[in-house]
């Protein structure tokens, strides 16, 4: 049996629009609580001296529970390949690894940075990196350096920038802007899905307090609007305030 | 529930000899084979490119259940630290992480070197090594920086070299005994355990085939025999035959 030593705290509050890696929004703040059962005043004591860490964590959003031997992942277009040969979340234990910054430790709270996960999502394990173990020397990556993933230029419409002025207080609107303009350059569009790939598209994605509007065509994201998430999304998501 | 994809078959039947990191012996051999339900022949496709694997694996052998918050690392040498500070075995969820060098894919077997693994250990998910994901920038490592692990001399006796060319074909030799040194370079001893650190205390390790014996004084291993490993040993590891 699984158990989470705490859930994460993160300015995405769904799987669209949440980088598949964290390293492509290195800046992307969250937070992780351990639960008293685990005794964080004991438990994380020597972690503070680490500044990286690998969380374990339950890919909890998956909805298809069947085993899938080949995968689609985005950076093949429409090619498979074996699910062991890609980070795919779909696998036959949903558990996921990923590389994080950790900015500080207060109390019972991590401060990390670089997260690639949702809101709410349960966090198994925490173990730090350590170069001796987890650093290969001359690695060889396969179809992954084969197939580069094209970035997306951003762009904010004068509508748009308003808004930002708007809501965001002064001294977090640079942070907020280029939280949205990395998390948007890596395209979020699943290429399989061709409603999805229609110029006209709308689209709209949850970072921190904001839904954020856009419209994706010839290689640029344009941003139209951020409107502030209503009352019942807040309250989905209570922890994501003060995270900037 | 977690479900093993298959289980490694090692050099390594204890956990006492075993490397506490794979790096430490990077020619260490083991397999990995993908049970039929996995679909190996799919699942498994496109891996071969890659030079390097995440294991997620079981820590099957532990035998504390209780939680402990704070951990005795045996190159703290007694001291404690955090458990999430450190990458013990004994966490909150039983799951190890380990990186290894995959020499190659046979059908449903993966080939692979530098595995800090006991025989018979359940694998629960297999990852590629990609830099972008898992290479932080500027590490820093905090305990583990300030505590080298010292490492031994490894001797082997007039009468253990007499047994090395008695058991282990030649060609295997050359390899069978720098899986052994470099598998007791790093003390294999809990330097918690009093009776473990005394000089006159003597120690066997079971690699591959054979039992080792050794006993160990100032910094210095000594390998007096090397005894084929009994019947009863052999039906319990029966798939170290032909890892070499």
């Amino acid at each position: 049996m699984l158990r989470p030593i705490g859930f994460i705290t993160s300015c995405y509050r769904e799987k669209f629009g949440t980088p598949r890696q964290g390293a492509l929004v290195p800046r992307s703040p969250a937070r992780l609580r351990i639960s008293p059962e685990f005794i964080p005043e004991q438990s994380l004591e020597g972690l503070e001296e680490f500044s990286h860490l690998w969380l374990f964590f339950e890919f909890h959003q998956n909805t298809n529970k069947e085993f899938r031997a080949k995968i689609h992942p985005p950076r093949l277009q429409g090619k498979t390949i074996g699910v062991f040969a890609t980070r795919s979340p779909h696998r036959p234990n949903p558990i996921g690894l990923t590389l994080t910054r950790l900015v500080g430790v207060q109390g019972d709270t991590l401060h990390l940075e670089g997260v690639d996960l949702v809101n709410g999502t349960p966090v198994l394990d925490i173990k730090p990196y350590i170069p001796a173990c987890d650093r290969p020397t001359r690695p060889r990556i396969g179809w992954v350096d084969r197939h580069s993933v094209s970035r997306l230029e951003v762009v904010f419409t004068p509508a748009a920038l308003a808004d930002l002025r708007r809501l965001v207080p002064a001294g977090q609107r640079r942070r907020v802007r280029s939280l949205i303009a990395d998390s948007l350059a890596h395209d979020p569009r699943n290429p399989r899905d061709r409603a999805q790939l229609r110029p006209d598209r709308g689209f709209a994605f949850f970072v921190l307090h904001y839904d954020v509007h856009f419209r994706i065509r010839a290689g640029c994201a344009v941003i139209s609007s951020l409107v502030p998430a209503d009352e019942a999304a807040r309250r989905r998501s209570p922890l994501a305030v003060g995270l900037l």
